[in-house]
Parts: structure tokens; C-alpha cells; sequence
């Protein structure tokens, strides 16, 4: 599919990248660039890239695709570093999880024969760095592709496939309608997971061993989510910041709603909320996009 | 270890209670009494328990060790219904949420020579009713045991003999802490799971489907729980609405803080808390309280 691809930012996405482009056979050669030596020593020691360094834009030339895998704050400094390095009629992609100001800051400063089409794999676990990734992280995940002005139809269509090639089902979405959405699915989530967990610390410091103990009760699932990529997350609740506030408005106006229906006793009120939540778990489970075993199939 | 065994309510706790007693042999005979008709045949059906029916003081009468495994909100009527049909020297337990009303209550209402000791075992599922429950639903969770002041020494020690053959490790703790410490490991993470879902219905009822089917971006974690028991759920939170409370308005006051850092687009606030929140999923792994494996070991 590709004669070499080349991953800056090899972490828990990256790697999961080129493991499962090696394992599909969709290029000749698979190099990273990442900024830590350590990093670029390993993933050649552990065979998930022919060639890694530190130096991007060596990494970058010839690459017939190129995809950032890095936290949305590096792009400025990165697209100034490789645009001169691009090979003419590369395809640029990135993994983000933010659009709009990601891709108008791209689109502005690229060569003109370059296809700038930016991804969104919604896929991901807890934990970070190029150890943690697998081939079948993308597997029956959506993956959304949002292309720029320039985007040439045909590379559209080769990226496209390239991501079905390893397991996603792909959609086309522009940036405004994503960056909404994805406030919704997985941003407020996860910046909710990450409040609950610090209030519960903040207060509790001395009975954090109790916590511990009987987070069975349910906080535990917070935790996992809390536990995702700190400076991953940063990046994005700062670049997705009009969504996010208006969401977190919502959410503190409907549990403000919920405390009041919870001081006056109000029965019938919780009975119907919680029914109604009740039923889009199954329509998830139904959609593919979660296991249907009870308690996530733990044990 | 009992001669006759009555589970009041036999849904998802009370049924794996039932099937655990039976796979380890802790009792001669086990009963339950529903008021669905429907429910006492199908826990008979399934041999689940040895007899059921509506007729809860036939059930309880003669039983060494009864268990209420019904919302809090039935309690009151309950304790009255049962209360001359209990046998002299019996154990009197349920499996509530809240604690300090509930004992109060029935601790009021009950003959002397019962010992009454309230049992909460941190488990559970997001399913509900009898085909839910399996017999090794408590293994490695913790249960928690609050005496009533009535309750003889050798019952509390049976009873937490009891749960530790279910598989339970066993806590004593008093009532107002026990409500204190649940209200942050499991009430309000509920709370919150059942109001990000809501809110996340409340404005995307046209946009439903795209919520589904990018919901594995973080928001099909909080699906889980808001799936839970309405009824249940509802009670929990009325009964413990002063912590409830409580923390939501530190939650929000918390949730205010981090949209301001956002706003501000405070880098060095948002790392500092990410990092901090991520250390505490590792101790709640090491405790036992959840499965190592990333994403919940969900392929």
C-alpha cells in the first residue's frame, strides 16, 4: 500500500499503528521520530519500526505516508520543522483528538502538493507509551477522517482504506460537527472521570486506603479513565475548550437538578431518569461498541 | 452452618447469595420470598432456592438466618410484616447501601432475642433480577458488617463467618462512617454516571446514533453504571442524601476549578491533577479491587 510510512510519537497509538501495519503488510518500511532517545532505541529493539531518531525531518523524507501521534501542543512546532521535508504527494495525517484549530493550523503552512487529511481513531485503553500498544486496537472501532480543502479525492480514498485495512469502520465528518460530538462521546467523560477521582483524593487523603478498598462500589471505572495520558488530555480539553465549557455548564445545571430532586424526595423524578439512562447501555452493546457481559466481563 | 436460610428478594444480590450458599453447602434448606408471582416460580424453576412465595412471613417463619435483599424504601413495611414471624434466636441481615436510617429503623422494630446486623457486600453488576446472579459474585469483595447494639457477640462472628464462605473478606464498621465512606466509592459515582448519560440524552436526542457509535471514546464506561437499578439507586440516594450532598457540591465547586484552568488554558494546573489522578488506579489494582489488564481486559 505504501513503499514507507513514517509515525512521529510512538507511544500507545503509534505503536499500535505500525504493529498493525507490519502484521497487514501495508508498507515496505515503518520509521518513527520520537523526541526521547530511549524511546527511539526501543521500538527498533523491540521490532515495531525498521528505523527511528530523533531527527523528524531524516525520519519524514521519502514517506509516502505520515502520521502525528503526538499531543495536539506539538503540532505548530512540528509542521514548521518537517513541511520543508514532505515528499511531494505525501499524505499527512495525524491521530487527534481535536480538529478545528489542528487543521487550519496544518492547512496553512503545508506544500500545496501535499494531501493534509486529518484522522480521528476512537480507540485507546488507559495506558501509554509504545509498550502498551497492540495490531488490534483499531479493530471495529470507528475511525474519523476529516480531510482538508486541499486533500487530494483519491488519497481520501487510499487513507481510507488504509484504516479499514486495520480493523476500523471509517466515517467522514468535518471538523466543527466532530469536535461537538466527541466533547460529547469522550472528552466531558473523561474530564468528569478525572474530577470525580480528584475529589474524591482532595478530601480524603487520610482515608485513601479506604477509598482503595471498597472502590468496588463503583469508582473504580472512574479510575481507569483518570488514569489515561495526562499531557494527552491537557492538550485537549485546552484545544476543545468552547465544547467543553458549554458541556460542563449542562452537566453541573442537570446534577444541580438531581441533588434537588434527591433533597425533596422525589421519586417519581429519579425513577424516570434512571430508567431512561438505563436503556442506551444496550443500544451501545447492540452498536458493537461495548461488551455485553455484566460488569464488563470482569472477573 | 443453617438450618433454614430466607432471602428476602431474590434478584441479582439475593439470588447469588442463594446460589452461593447452595455451591458451598451452608445451609439445609434456602427459601426466598418475592412479590411477584412470576419471580418466586422462576427462582424455583431455575433451583435457585427450595421454596418461594409472596407469603413473606410463611417464608421467614423458622428460619435461622433471614436476609433482606430489597430496595431500602421497602424496609419500613417489611419490618412490620415480619417482625412476630421471626424465630426466637435468629439473625436478621440485609444487603442495603445506606445504614444509619435503616438499622435505626428496624433496630426499633424488632424482638430482643433477634440479633439484627446489617451486611453490605461491595458487589454487584449493572444487571438486575434472579437470571442476573451467580455464585461467586462476592468473591474477593469486601463486606461490610454494622451490629445493631442488640446483636450477641457469636451471631456477628457466624454472620461474618457467613460472608467469608461466599468468598468476602469482612469489615466491621459503624453506620455513619460506613454511609460517609459509600457516598464517595460508590453513591456519587453513580450520581455522576447516571447525570452524564442524562445530560448527554438531554441534548442529543436527533444526534443519539453518533453518540452510540463513538460512545467508546470514554462515555460507554458511564453507560455501565447508569444502567443499574433504578429503584435501587433512587432509594440509595434519598437515604443518603446529606452526604450525597455534600459531595456534589464539592464535585462541582472541583468541576468550576478545572473549567476555569481550562479557560485559562493553565497547563501546569491540568497536568497536576492528571498526573495525581492517575496514581491512584494502580493501588486500587494492587488492592485487588479491579483487573490489571488495560481497558478493563475488554478486547
Amino acid at each position: 500500500m505504501f513503499k514507507k510510512v513514517c509515525i512521529i510519537g510512538c507511544g500507545l497509538i503509534g505503536s499500535s499503528i505500525a504493529r498493525a501495519i507490519k502484521k497487514n503488510n501495508l508498507s515496505n518500511k515503518i520509521v518513527s521520530s520520537n523526541r526521547s532517545d530511549t524511546t527511539n532505541k526501543k521500538v527498533i529493539k523491540l521490532n515495531i519500526v525498521n528505523d527511528s531518531s530523533s531527527d523528524t525531518k531524516e525520519m519524514v523524507k521519502e514517506s509516502d505516508l505520515i502520521i502525528i501521534a503526538t499531543p495536539l501542543s506539538s503540532y505548530k512546532g512540528l509542521i514548521f520543522k518537517i513541511k520543508n521535508s514532505l515528499k511531494n504527494g505525501a499524505i499527512l495525517t495525524d491521530v487527534g483528538s481535536v480538529k478545528e484549530k489542528a487543521i487550519s493550523l496544518i492547512e496553512k503552512n503545508i506544500p500545496k502538493n501535499v494531501s493534509w487529511i486529518s484522522s480521528h481513531p476512537i480507540a485507546g485503553t488507559e495506558e501509554s507509551g509504545p509498550e502498551a500498544g497492540f495490531s488490534e486496537l483499531f479493530k471495529d472501532r470507528w475511525c474519523i477522517i476529516t480531510p482538508s480543502n486541499q486533500a487530494k479525492k483519491r488519497d481520501i480514498k487510499l487513507l481510507r482504506n488504509f484504516w479499514k485495512k486495520i480493523g476500523s469502520r471509517v466515517d467522514i465528518m468535518d471538523a466543527k460537527q466532530h469536535d461537538y460530538i466527541l466533547s460529547i462521546t469522550s472528552h466531558i467523560p473523561h474530564l468528569i472521570a478525572y474530577n470525580i477521582v480528584n475529589t474524591t483524593l482532595d478530601i480524603n487523603e487520610k482515608k485513601k486506603q479506604e477509598i482503595v478498598k471498597y472502590s468496588a462500589g463503583g469508582l473504580r471505572d472512574f479510575t481507569r479513565i483518570a488514569a489515561s495520558n495526562p499531557i494527552m488530555w491537557r492538550d485537549i480539553f485546552i484545544q476543545n475548550r468552547k465544547n467543553a465549557s458549554i458541556m460542563i455548564d449542562k452537566f453541573i445545571k442537570n446534577l444541580r437538578d438531581l441533588k434537588k430532586a434527591i433533597k425533596n424526595k422525589n421519586e417519581k423524578k429519579l425513577e424516570k431518569i434512571f430508567t431512561k439512562t438505563k436503556k442506551i447501555r444496550k443500544e451501545i452493546v447492540k452498536a458493537g461498541q461495548d461488551i455485553g457481559k455484566a460488569n464488563f466481563g470482569r472477573k
